[in-house]
């Protein structure tokens, strides 16, 4: 398989629920009118604790300091995983499954710390840039590096990191333990074509900037309170998942969990891939989120107010 | 026919260029997102000063007090003629044309301040509310007046205010010299159905909030200037005034007009009404500004640099 790396330089930042209407406009900026920026790499994940942005130096630019923005200090690099045909996999599952014994573990394994962003179509592996060589020295023998450089895939060999790796994992490994929150609501997830975005915008925007705002033109003795919250996309713009599957999410961590702690990613998706279970993989300024599919027979075993030890097991 | 004094309490606002910012978020729930706010009137017009914001009670409520924001201190309250067919008209002209002689007139000789917004569709004559019963007195002879109370048309008939009325407009008028000035941009009259506004949403938005921003994705090279401010709007959507005519703007004042003088839409609107030309009229909170066909052949006669005597003919 490839492993690309690919040719943005990422900011993760955090927008707390109050500040968001102090960062409406470079946000709309961001999402929605691509001609105005030259930001070529997005995210925007809310959650009940705040708005994670994770977003290139163009359009980290965007953002004005204030006590609403808080910045991760470092640069991350995305890497994402291409099958190429070369090696066979038997697995269907998608998502972060696909990836666990490949990549996950094996960063875990060094230490490396991993910001996971899963997407419909792909999986991105955010790694610090420091940690580039360390990287590289540790996936170069499952993998084909590529390192794409203005628009050109070219061959990354790396440099000797050797010295810094931990070679055989073997090594005492300080494991925390997490406490794990499985919320009642389902999540579908969905993709869409650039193209089609403006078609859709006002619900995206309605959805992202106003989900706070009460409805107006709806009594409350009409309409119950779940039914406000119920965003009506239109379905033929989107592509979803296969037969409109839905995924219960696994929330990981009570505290923030911080961006230096590692395995916390390899220790929840060793057991999916185990058994083949797809899973997204989404991480935030606070915390982690693992999307599992709703029929999954492992998603019984984990329940709210279950805790995950976290660590990489040493075997 | 009919004057309908609408059932909606007006403030006129501005937001400063820079203050723009600040005021997204308010400012698209008001005009995108319909169903989150009690907001019934709304009015933004962006002129190279700031943006003019005429809007309720509710949607003021929406705007936050900052130094960027300017709010004139009164209640308006907007009147809307309404023709019947109980009278017959030749006129074929729209905009403040049709109302010069029988509404525009009489309040400027009543030293009433009239605010004008005038519409696709319709032309909205927005006066304070303490000047209401002057208003009545002197527009009930020429009009069946109505007042909309929560939904519904009651015949107004107004208090006794003779007392306040200068009966004949004989008296003298204080005149004011403002200078004109015609922009060669030319404009577009255009109007659209509630139900297609998100279709265009991003364009909007576009236009609106980001016309100051660069657009990044087009080199300067390829692209002169004027492409750039050039906007593309699908043309299916939008109802143009008559054969996509354009149309010349009159900007009216040299300094800030203020809001208490009287008689500077009448002055415009006189010569146009006795020659039957269509225009609209917009109010703005520093200057106002008339349409004009840009085929009128009165338009010649105004050219930047000249000066108008504002003040109504005691004639």
């Amino acid at each position: 398989m490839d492993l690309h790396i690919l040719d943005h330089r990422l900011r993760v930042t955090s927008i707390s629920k109050n500040g968001l209407v102090n960062y409406t406009h470079p946000l709309i900026k961001l999402i929605f009118l691509r001609n105005r920026t030259r930001c070529k790499f997005f995210s925007l994940t809310e959650t009940p604790e705040n708005y994670t942005v994770v977003l290139d130096e163009e359009g980290f630019k965007e953002l004005q300091p204030s006590e609403h923005l808080q910045v991760e200090g470092s640069i991350w690099l995305p890497l994402n995983v291409v099958s190429n045909g070369n090696v066979s996999s038997s697995s269907q599952a998608v998502g972060v499954t696909k990836i666990a014994k490949s990549v996950i573990a094996p960063l875990a394994e060094q230490h490396v710390s991993v910001f996971m962003l899963s997407t419909y179509q792909t999986d991105f592996i955010l790694v610090r840039e420091k940690d580039l060589a360390v990287v590289v020295s540790t996936l170069k023998e499952e993998f084909n590096i590529f390192r794409e450089v203005a628009g050109e895939s070219v061959p990354e060999h790396g440099q000797d990191a050797h010295n810094g790796l931990h070679k055989n994992g073997k090594e005492a490994i300080q494991c925390t333990v997490h406490p794990v929150l499985i919320p009642q609501n389902q999540f579908c997830v969905m993709s869409l074509d650039p193209e089609t975005l403006p078609s859709i915008a006002t619900t995206l925007i309605d959805v992202l900037f106003y989900s706070n705002s009460p409805k107006e033109d709806v009594t409350p003795a009409a309409a119950p309170v779940q039914e406000l919250d119920r965003i009506k996309f239109p379905a033929d713009l989107l592509f979803t998942s296969s037969s409109g599957e839905l995924w219960r999410m696994v929330r990981i961590g009570g505290q923030p969990l911080g961006f230096d702690e590692c395995g916390i990613v390899a220790q929840i998706s060793r057991p999916l891939a185990d058994s083949d279970i797809s899973a997204y993989y989404i991480s935030t300024f606070s915390f982690d989120h693992a999307l599992v599919s709703r029929g999954s027979p492992h998603l019984p075993l984990l329940r709210g107010g279950d805790a995950l030890v976290v660590g990489v097991p040493s075997s």
